[in-house]
């Protein structure tokens, strides 16, 4: 159960792509194929790795013509170099025309949900989820969430408008006002936010913790604690809020930090920072 | 002179991703500051780069308020790990509501230009220029373009519609039709175009060269060409046309590319896969 | 601290609004007002009620000439009949061009703000919100909810995707899936779920509690629950999550509602059935 | 011959809702129900009154998946409670993610067509008709006219840019001006206006009736008065230009006022005040 | 008072225009210009005509820089070879950017008014107007026919939506709906409309002009009439409808066709065959 | 080959021009003809002329219900006088909704058609291409290059942004940096340009030939010379560049023109001055 992002979305955002590539026309297949050759290609994998966007490459090479897709291969699944992803039949012109797009997001999905993947990977056996951040490409979020799903990773909140996490410019805003303890503070600024609003707030140091959880918040933030401090963490919180490891974390340090007991490690790199994985069109 | 892209176009960018990023307001920050709180606040380097994205940082910053922005570097400027790169000073509800948008732009733009420039110091002493691909993250070509510039690298054509590329599944399809002769078909196909079209054709062995010559390109692309064979490619094609090197150009082959006295080396990692440079606020 | 609504979203929907009151221009005041008319008015109330809609009504008015708006009460102020709220300076053409659609808005929300305080009125002395639904007029969510909060009640979830809401269709589906048991069914959905996600679970009688408590909720909704039936509810759940009284609420029933000691009380008809309040210009 | 709304238009304004109720998906039927059940359920009237808004339910309810929908009745149609409306089938998912966004429209687009109707039949027997004003719901003013023509209603002009209404405001204009005489005043304004635009003028008492219908008016409007006034103008006016009585029209006066012979009765409430009329899905 | 099209929607216009000619900036402008330089330069007329596009062409010009336009002729104005229409000072870049977008639209603005203008002089004396048709340019419809404005002449309905004007066709369809008779079938299709529609209908010859007019019509088209039977159409008519002639109006029978006592001649070649005036910048 | 436009680009025009021909409906067909009213038609030629637009139309017509279009001519065949151009059948209402909308477009492409191949039967026996230039309609601009290659012209540069057309006051701006030497100014200025962009000069005396083409340009224009000067630039440029004759090209010089040896003649009258052609539907 992967919750597929809507198919309209997909739509949106593979048309406004195909404009950005081709916003007159395909000039070299226009000028070199017949309009009525009809071809096969099959999408190869040239490394390993873990599949996302299915439906928007199928989307992508149906979109203006009637190009067949059948996927070998579907979303979440693991690949390795060599495999055939996907067989599709149809109009030279439409599928050379659409080629780029359609490799263009799904080099990036892949290589989003396999970074996830080998994240998850390390916290078999911990309670811990890999969750992603909004460090996302601007206008593609909708799918590079999805793509976390896709490696087995989940979604923080998406948005400033869906969910509270107040971080250390705002706490030491809190001050400014004069509003002295930072308790207080919290609680004041929560009572007139919905009641389905997740709050978390961000800690710096131990000392912070009993007063932010003073203040009723769902999950807590320890924000670039070392490993011995998260440790101390998770035992202080000691189940009244969730606990988030964030801030630098990397593939190498990750097993350590889920084995210190939180429940949640955000990691901007799943997104910031895409290493596309190598598909291509074979004829 | 870098060709800045137009601000109109980097203002609807803005607003696209400032609607992703909060569909109906900031929770945070709207119930945690106060309204009129003003804050300052300097755009940090954590890590060496080139910087890119000025403008574009402006206007996410003074789009819900006013806040004013200095640059004390600018687009194309290198900066070290601890540089400031700008003041700004404005409302602390708009500064941090625009803070992820505006570094989400910035991070991946500079990581592009940072990674040009690395490429671009290795043919330094030939004239090869490195230019970047079609390989762009859907949505934000015209931005990533001038990454590449910022970065001392050079573009290849925006789109399918203002140059041709053939490529091997181009010139396939013409001997379907049944051309037999791969020059006369390429100059039937090329007639209709019009006059201002750049025309490049990719090849994959050196036999291809001199028919291709010969139906009148303007660029001949040496396709995952060994050393060797991009020399005597070179050799071959004697200035008759433009020779670009393409396919798998890493960091470290690119300065014996350069070397062969190629014109053009076009590196799709440029823009595939995108290392942000870690940059943040201070206040 | 009412969270206004942004201005940007307020712009576009002023705009939507002035196209389709005005597709090529008002025939009227072109015809009969210099274009060098100016003229002052005042905004007046000819009914009491809660103020909601400053900002719009000045966006609306100045969006197409240099209008002045000085308001004189703000949103969420009460006022009476014959209250001038605001005064506004400009051109003839331009005020008469925006007056309906600025009225239109800000009379429907007017009355949205003022209903939703006489519910709240009925609840003084007890814990429960008065908080929307999705029931809202397809494109106007965003202002109507801020009407509500301008009244003084509390928003529910915005969307179907930032807050579950599992009814009895949702739940009558898990029993089809087979999963037998309602509490793992549940749980077993929940699991793949952003840890920000508030998950509410509507139970239309008595014996249902326990297992959905069971699974995990944040918030139980007692559809349809009659007083007696509503404080065994609450006393059963006990504090464990939230309890929302829902379904068929009105304005006399209220008071007695609220006194069961829930925690929410959910009110459709403070935005799918709204009476404008009378405001208008006099010049 | 109800002159149905273009489907272009329904479907441009189903998916913005769509886009509002769910941005990025349902969190609960993706997560509560299998992608492959279907389901069947019945569109129920839970009061009586008219029905308005089938092609908008069947476009809503079909956007996002193949769901059949078959309607009992039809627009303009009356209905009472109990009835059911509609037969639909289809995937759960779709179905429960539309259902809010469908009856959000139609319940409201009902609620303007019965409460037209009720107007409607006080007239009955008499040449007046009932029209509505520009006091629509911004954004829905093609549905809303739609719904008022579904419960017997008739249409004014549809916006500021398709027909001439000058009030009160615009005559004290036609002063300021120095013109003086109101008849040479208007008569010169309406000079320039193209020959298709219908003239209406609203008049506040009786001796303006002469002067404005010198100036050549298509219609006249009587703002605001009594019942013994009206029986006047409508004498005056002798079928020289049509009568229209307009201004806090109510359901209880409104047999009344169709008694004095004027040939339009506007009612603002049809549209400014609407009552949702409480429909809701069986399953 | 020319009613000046709304600046909104001249504004949406240049921007549409300004992506269609410089998607990705303009390299000859970027490479070859300083960004720095400001030059002054004035709009020349190289013919004779009338003007008209002032604030469409000051739009265009100051959308992307700050640029000066100071016109010295208005809209409506004649001019004549070699006169200066306006002088503008700023940055090279914009102006020259924005020329070619600038002179597209003014060129055809202005070509329509003059000829418009040439029309209106051959009615001089008569009371016939020269009104326009819905033979627009797809998507510029506001704008000429605001330019038929600026020449003189004046608009007949907008569109499909706002008046209705029956023709052959549409009565064609009145018999295969079995009505049997002319006046009837139509008086019964137009009860329903709302009553600020203005009603016209197209007859062919002589004998359908008195079925039609007993159906209460507003305006009465002879479509292809000679001189003569124009005449007698005239007389017939006697002043129970406006009279309009319609068909292959040309600018040599224009006056003939006035002197008949038609009181409007439609005129399809102002708009559908716009031969641009001859405008440039000198610099 | 013609390399028709994208059909989601036509489609796009389509609705634009629906939706401004007929906002909120088609009161005539709708208030005249039964909804279930089927015709056919004939789309018949009123004069000779060049075809464009059959995609086009018939993307109108099938707009918004199912109307089957069949075409006997097709895209740059030439027809005559009375020749059926194709024949459609749908319901009566959608066919007489379309029909404005879909002859504005094409009328107007066929004129361009019709009048490209008058300026191509001029140059038979030449090496003359009859090219467009950027005076197109704004907005229309991908329709009209179509046209003018269904006419057998060939198109220019698209727009600003890909390809260098440098004219005198870019030249002239090159002094005022101090650059003194024209060809240095140009070779540093394109220097930065991609490697694809055509680069095109133009001049206006012969002597500036020898400096432009040192500088290394693609095509040189000769603007307003006489057919001597044209003569004796094309042999001064003896082939280094593509020689373009622009300025003031009428019908009755271009014979001469080409004759000249020029490869391109540039006629901003194809676009900028359209006489549509005479078609109708017959039914």
């Amino acid at each position: 159960m992967l919750m597929k992002p809507d198919q309209r979305a997909i739509e949106a955002l593979v048309l406004m792509a195909m404009r950005e590539d081709a916003p007159w026309g395909d000039l070299t297949s226009q000028a070199l194929l017949p309009a009525d050759l009809e071809i096969s290609a099959r999408l190869m994998a040239r490394e390993e790795g873990i599949l996302c966007g299915d439906d928007l490459f199928t989307t992508a090479m149906s979109m203006n013509a009637a190009v067949t897709v059948e996927f070998l291969k579907h979303d979440s699944n693991s690949f390795s170099a060599g495999d055939a992803l996907a067989r599709l039949t149809g109009p030279a012109q439409a599928i050379l025309r659409a080629e780029r797009v359609a490799l263009n997001f799904m080099q990036r999905l892949c290589g989003i949900a396999t970074l996830t993947a080998k994240y998850v990977a390390e916290t078999v056996g911990t309670k811990a989820r890999i969750v992603d951040t909004r460090k996302t490409t601007p206008g593609l979020r909708l799918l590079e969430r999805y793509a976390v799903r896709c490696g087995g990773g989940y979604n923080h909140r998406f948005s400033l408008s869906d969910g509270v996490l107040a971080k250390d410019n705002h706490l030491a805003a809190l001050k400014k006002k004069g509003d002295g303890e930072l308790t207080s503070g919290l609680r004041q600024a929560f009572k007139l936010l919905p009641h389905t609003t997740h709050i978390e707030v961000e800690v710096d140091r131990l000392e912070q913790i009993e007063p932010v959880l003073a203040a009723g918040v769902d999950t807590i933030m320890l924000d670039n604690f070392s490993i011995d401090e998260l440790r101390a963490g998770v035992k202080q919180v000691a189940g009244r809020a969730l606990v988030e490891a964030s801030g630098g974390i990397s593939l190498d340090r990750v097993r350590e930090i889920a084995a210190t007991g939180v429940d949640l490690i955000s990691v901007g790199a799943l997104t910031h920072s895409v290493r596309s994985i190598d598909l291509g069109l074979d004829f």
